[in-house]
């Protein structure tokens, strides 16, 4: 059940933290494994360009990953995501500490981008909770925004829009 | 012929094994090669987290697949899939091995995966047989139950999922 | 504009030989950069299946790319495509070469896979021309047949499956 | 608001110089990451088919990136685009930097190709405008014609079809 356009918006203009899942968000979820593991892990430009346009608006950017992998943190690292957390089994605790050391900053200024159940903990907690258009039923039915895009195709982007333009700091060009 | 969902619920309830063909199920069926042969496979987060919630569970589970490469090994290895059997010509006569092995459990209580004609011996054979969105023709045609996901996209996950919820133990969140 | 049911039958009932365009056809048309070079094309176990089929149905494979690659050679000597032409300018020039070499075959004889206007030369001239489902809409509209699959999804499968279906040798199972 | 089809036409008559954004245009967007960084970049094979043609023709070809790899430079190298870019983070500049380079050419003769806000001055300075399906919505609402593939898909070789046509210099076959 996603929220009204307006409550979207309201709960956009007061995001300060955006968070968010990485397999099957900031990727699109696949694995390329060879003989030795996990060799790539397939990010988007789009979501570079959200990211980047978030941060220097001086939205704090958060990675909380259930898995662990050095190809995350080369992009995310590269992206300058300031709290990059993997192997978290716990992720509403982990999202808890990330706010709790932001001053003036609690669950109801994050939004919170997740496609599994494992993101519902944390979808549940935030001001705004997103998901990407391929995210599994349960989340789809829990989270106030959808995006038109699959994971690793841009959601990440288009999250970082809708909360920008809900704060008017947007710039088209 | 899709079964009614009364029907793959009670199939579903019993089902103590999931078997699966691994290109075109756990995979998205891309082989990606290189000048010295297949390099890589694209496995999904989501399949991931499906097939350790059934093994928490006590479903047993098998990969079986026609082809071999280490890449499989390497990623079905870390999610202690149980029964790894890769080249396999005769996929029924595999699957009956397993089960053989396995006190109290008979075809009736396997469910099964598969999106090509080389594994409708299986599919015909076992309570609860499965495919993929963009599982071949006769395949659709022969199953109890069609993913809304394609091959290498969750559909292994939502197999898990719609057999713990028949047996009441999916854990949302 | 595709000819009728009866027709593609008819046309596929002949065929002796399949020859087939590689990148968009036997792959997604995805070429992989890295650095030095393109180091990975995506092909699909679906196809591998259909290929090996018609193999040992004693159908005649041919591959005619415009480029050169040593992954294609790479995958397409496993699958032992009797016929692997790479960098072909004149692929009409080519095909005719080949159709020469076989004892009592001609183009009438021969189903052709394509999915771009430098394929149109070898799909006019053939007994039974096919393409992907993403093919270019210059080849969509001169062809017999039209696959619902996009290239490097197992076009080359469902073709070996039309073929042998028109000549009663394909087995479900 | 794309434009009608006798505007297009009109506009795609005058074209001599073709530029491009790449990540999500001549490529998916996808950017493979292993633990060193970005390894691979999917380009089409349509697409260098595409380039080929235009640059055979006479078209002069760009592509300016806002960021900056050496599989870019691998790729666009080999199809001996005349201008590559990367790195840039003011496009229309660096446009108008390589207009000014050719001879008797304004930006009422350039088509511009982008899928992102940051391609938008460029795409709102040239005579013709063009995005892939999957663009994003500021700039499918600014641009003349979106191609019915999406980035990495064939897109650039659609365009210069386009192009061509309107020049009745596209040769079919």
């Amino acid at each position: 059940m996603s929220a009204s356009d307006e409550e979207v918006s309201a709960r956009a203009a007061r995001v300060k933290v955006i968070a968010f899942d990485v397999d099957g968000v900031a990727t699109d979820g696949r694995l390329f494994y060879g003989k030795d593991g996990c060799e790539l892990h397939a990010f988007h430009a789009r979501d570079g360009l959200g990211l980047v346009r978030a941060r220097e608006a001086g939205i704090v950017l958060a990675a909380i990953s259930g898995r662990r992998s050095p190809n995350v943190d080369a992009r995310l690292t590269e992206l300058r995501v300031a709290h990059i957390h993997q192997g978290i089994h716990d992720k509403l605790g982990c999202l808890r500490g990330i706010v709790d050391g932001i001053d003036g900053v609690s669950l109801d200024d994050v939004c919170y981008v997740g496609d599994d159940v494992n993101d519902l903990a944390c979808l549940e907690h935030v001001g705004l909770a997103c998901a990407p258009h391929d995210a599994v039923a349960d989340v789809i039915a829990r989270v106030h925004w959808v995006s038109s895009r699959d994971g690793g195709h841009g959601v990440l982007r288009d999250v970082v829009e809708l909360v920008l333009r809900a704060q008017q700091r947007w710039v088209v060009g």
